[in-house]
């Protein structure tokens, strides 16, 4: 007898989802089964560590939160029931009355805010997770309270909803019933391949407020990205109050109400940190700094120069007078009035993108280099030096955007972590010349792409970096690509960025969720999912789906990746059974073709 | 004496604005001046009929909405003060106490909620606007409470507002100014170039709450779209209860929350109605119908065909049997009970993308086929025939897809409206057939283009209907590019499209606006500006800005098309000056070639 078609795929379904879970990123190792287990209504979660031993603060938090998000989340399952196939077989399953905490060693516990800020090398976010099927307790346990936060985020992951009926019995005092379908579930020594997962969003083209950016940290934190690197201010505008340079934010800010108090970034830094994120900031330099003129003109080269094209790659025109020993000064005490009150190891410098034509037009800066007999390759290495320096002095490593590796003769400390952006091709270039690597890679990583140009005057152009980079374009980097084997301790890890020239609080969630988890698994899980198996887009879609329909319920306005009809139904809207030549070619267009 | 270049773009600057104002569509007849003008604290809107004719509510509820956004919409002009720079002459700036609306002839005067669903030939849109300058009364005339609320429409778009300051004076006692800046505006006979500009939304992909379509028919009414193409239903879900047939919602609907019950419909289409605004609803048939199986299956061919490839353009594949007897009355009943209600003279059956290989291979309908001795074209020609025939009943024309009046040998009556979907360059071939035609191209007009494909099992692949539509693409539209003179009076108009594989209400907003407003301008506006000039992207950038922010400030989560820096500025982002061939390669992508 042969099946019909509905009842194989239906099979195929199954085997993927006892693979699949909900879990983003996937855990190094799993192992899950497909036994229903329910919270208990008096659920709870202990902390179990020697009474001697002082419990954080933002631990106990964490927990808290995770108490709210079970009760909270109501997420249905993505089955074209929604988990109402569950509920009879639900009766009987066994409830879940526990889940401890353990802590491995007896020294001090640390805060996970602390824990989060340590230098990029020696965050421990390990963790291991057990949820047996019977309901007997379930476990987490980790040496750090990063790593504790990192198993709770997995255990939030498994449970669903479903809406109580009249004969649920017991449980009709709730609304409905949490469950987990995927008991046993086992994760042993969960961490991430590699320790630099970060997300970008520039505040200065458009201004995102505090609440937007709290609301991008919860997310963020969901996939356990654990770098939120802040492009904060650039040419276009200054909304960062800095100690002792209050003009800039006064005159260069867009209004008195889009500007970070040095409050709002302790809070935003504070706020991060408590979920496992560590607040990179950048001041861009010694380009991308026309605004500074508004406050300080004497400083600023070239500014709002006309046309901008020959003074900037973006309006409006304007450059730190790098070979001025007064704008170095400048520029070395306002890095150090911001960059002493972050607890980061890290803080960004910039030197994307400098025009040479802006100094080679600028009257003063001839003036400085015919003074110091530099050029002006010179001048940009002493200003690195020196601002580098600076940083070094509050124990911070720089963070330089590729040309500052790459196309300038300026010396950079080995421990300089260069961010690769241009293409991913550069990054070889990189490593070749021994700095660590960030990957954020235009041609995979640009939120922003695929948007149509926003330069004035083009009528009909693209985004110059056409087309958008599609969750499945993203998933498919190789952090190792063209690297030799030597070469690859050197990546720290990667991110997705958001520059705003069209992005806005309307449209942030958007443009940024799913798809910016999709570095948190390529840089946490690593090329193979726990199966052996290489990671790829066919498996991913449906746990990619899960976690957006998580955010929506959290309230990221995360986009849908498929219609509902096929989200609930994994593999049903795949192209298989095409050729994958004709698979490339775009199913609909050539069908199309076909049918004439 | 040579000026500075910030003067010369000052003055450029001021040269536009007094064209452009915040006016979106721009009126076909226009003259503004610059000075100031108050709107009084005691501000009022009279509506001046004779006294024996009766007052429609929604003409009066148009008023009161008006009055509030005037209070509400608190938008600061797009320029780098904000507004600030008017506060000095405000003061001494005349104030408009009162709008006066009349009305042409004195038989009786419908409401806005009837005019809007007439025939789309016999909607009389026409308004006059005057605003003097020295604070005496502004008048709105018109000959059709429909064509006052276009005119209210355009006033609301003349009014900022700046906060109150302590130096205010009499104004102290509200929290802001709201003010003119280009009195005297006198609008002569404003009437749109073409009767059709509607958007279209699809409900069936994804679901969106009748909220979600206020708001979008809220924003739809601040540019003059009058037209709501609701493609409600297709073979993922079905939301629409339709009496007697309510087991299609029930069984077909993704959840029991994601369905438009009747009274939600018939709220739907006053509130549109109300709001100037024709509701054409779409049953997209004999295609598109795979989810009405779950209710009937003896109506649906190939349900569920795998691979979904050969069998339709999307999963799951399913189409009506359409050469079964049974199944032709079926769809007509349906069809009749729906269209009964909609006031709508205009009703969408589809015709698109019809799979010959489902029908093929569907055994009943080979059989019904052989019985009857028909062709499968005959056969669409009898379906076609009836249920258009039962829609004519209703006073209903049909609307169709291009592909029923190009692909296949159907008898459609003369007064069918064909929308063209596929390439702007089939609508030639349509109006030599006699059709009417509606532009919906996907190659201009599509606003789901250039977010990555959706189909799984497709890695890395672009949308099919790549690149993005930016709003600069879809501005440069040509209504008449291929047309002979004599085939123009066949444009109804346009639309723009949402189809929402990959759209729900989290990016409803960010993919529609402002960009489904741009055909609002084309088709009310025509080919030329109120000056002469033809219309372009250049001009028209500061405008849309300025309709995004108004969008934002009432709800709509428009997106920003350029940092607000350039907003602020209009020109100063452009790329003016170079080439117009260095300009179409990208600036920056370029500058960076250059730079090396």
């Amino acid at each position: 007898m042969r099946l019909p078609f509905v009842t194989i795929i239906a099979l195929s379904f199954c085997a993927q989802a006892l693979l699949a879970s909900g879990l983003w990123p996937i855990p190094r190792n799993l192992e899950a089964g497909n036994q229903l287990l329910k919270l208990s209504p008096a659920f709870s979660i202990q902390l179990h560590i020697p009474s001697a031993i002082e419990q954080p603060q933002d631990l106990l938090d964490a927990i808290s939160r995770t108490r709210t998000r079970l009760q909270n989340d109501k997420l249905g399952r993505l089955t074209p029931g929604r988990g109402e196939e569950d509920r009879e077989a639900l009766v009987a399953a066994p409830s879940l009355l526990r889940l401890t905490l353990g802590i491995k060693g007896d020294g001090p516990l640390s805060s996970i805010a602390s824990e989060s800020v340590k230098d990029i090398a020696n965050r421990d976010e390990k963790y291991s997770l057990v949820v047996p099927a019977d309901g007997s307790s379930a476990t987490i346990t980790a040496s750090s309270s990063l790593g504790l936060l990192r198993g709770l985020t997995t255990f939030e992951q498994l449970w669903y909803w479903v809406p109580s009926s009249p004969s649920d019995g017991s449980d009709v005092e709730q609304d409905g019933i949490i469950y987990a379908h995927q008991a046993p579930v086992a994760v042993k020594d969960d961490a991430p391949a590699f320790p630099y997962r970060g997300f970008m969003l520039d505040t200065s083209r458009n201004f995102f407020s505090t609440k937007d950016i709290k609301r991008t940290l919860d997310a963020m934190s969901m996939s356990k990205l654990n770098v939120f690197h802040w492009h904060v201010v650039d040419s276009q505008s200054f909304p960062l109050e800095i100690p002792g340079f209050l003009e800039l934010a006064r005159k260069g800010a867009y209004s008195s109400q889009d500007i970070y108090t040095t409050a709002d970034v302790q809070d935003i830094v504070k706020y991060a940190a408590e979920r496992g994120i560590d607040v990179l900031m950048e001041i861009d330099t010694p380009g991308h700094t026309a605004i500074i003129a508004k406050a300080y003109p004497e400083h600023i080269a070239c500014p709002n120069a006309s046309p901008w094209n020959q003074y900037a790659h973006e309006p409006p025109a304007g450059q730190l007078r790098l070979a001025s020993p007064a704008t170095i000064d400048f520029t070395v005490s306002l890095l150090s009035s911001i960059a002493k009150i972050l607890p980061s190891t890290m803080f960004g410098t910039g030197g994307d993108e400098i025009n040479v034509n802006c100094y080679d037009k600028d009257e003063q800066t001839q003036e400085d280099l015919k003074k110091s007999g530099k050029t002006l390759e010179q001048a940009l290495d002493t200003f690195t030096r020196r601002t580098h320096g600076a940083l070094r002095g509050f124990g911070k490593k720089a963070v330089v955007w590729q040309e500052m590796a790459l196309d300038h003769q300026v010396t950079l400390a080995n421990d300089t972590i260069v961010t690769v952006w241009q293409s991913s091709a550069d990054t070889s270039s990189v490593v070749k010349k021994g700095f660590r690597v960030v990957h954020a890679p235009s041609n995979y990583f640009y939120l922003d792409c695929g948007g149509g140009e926003w330069i004035g005057n083009m009528a009909g152009t693209n985004s110059w970096c056409d087309p958008y980079k599609s969750w499945q374009k993203a998933y498919t980097f190789d952090p190792f690509a063209g690297l030799s084997a030597s070469h690859a301790p050197l990546v720290l890890g990667g991110q997705q960025l958001l520059w705003a020239e069209q992005a806005s609080p309307e449209n942030l969630d958007p443009i940024v969720w799913p798809r910016a988890a999709v570095s948190a698994e390529i840089f946490w899980t690593g090329p193979r999912l726990p199966n052996g198996d290489f990671r790829n887009v066919n498996e991913a879609l449906s746990r990619l789906h899960d976690l957006r329909f998580r955010m929506v319920q959290r309230g990221v306005r995360a986009i849908p990746l498929q219609p509902l009809w096929c989200a609930l139904r994994p593999g049903q809207c795949d192209s298989g059974g095409l050729p994958s030549m004709i698979a490339n070619l775009g199913v609909r267009r050539l069908l199309k073709r076909v049918r004439k």
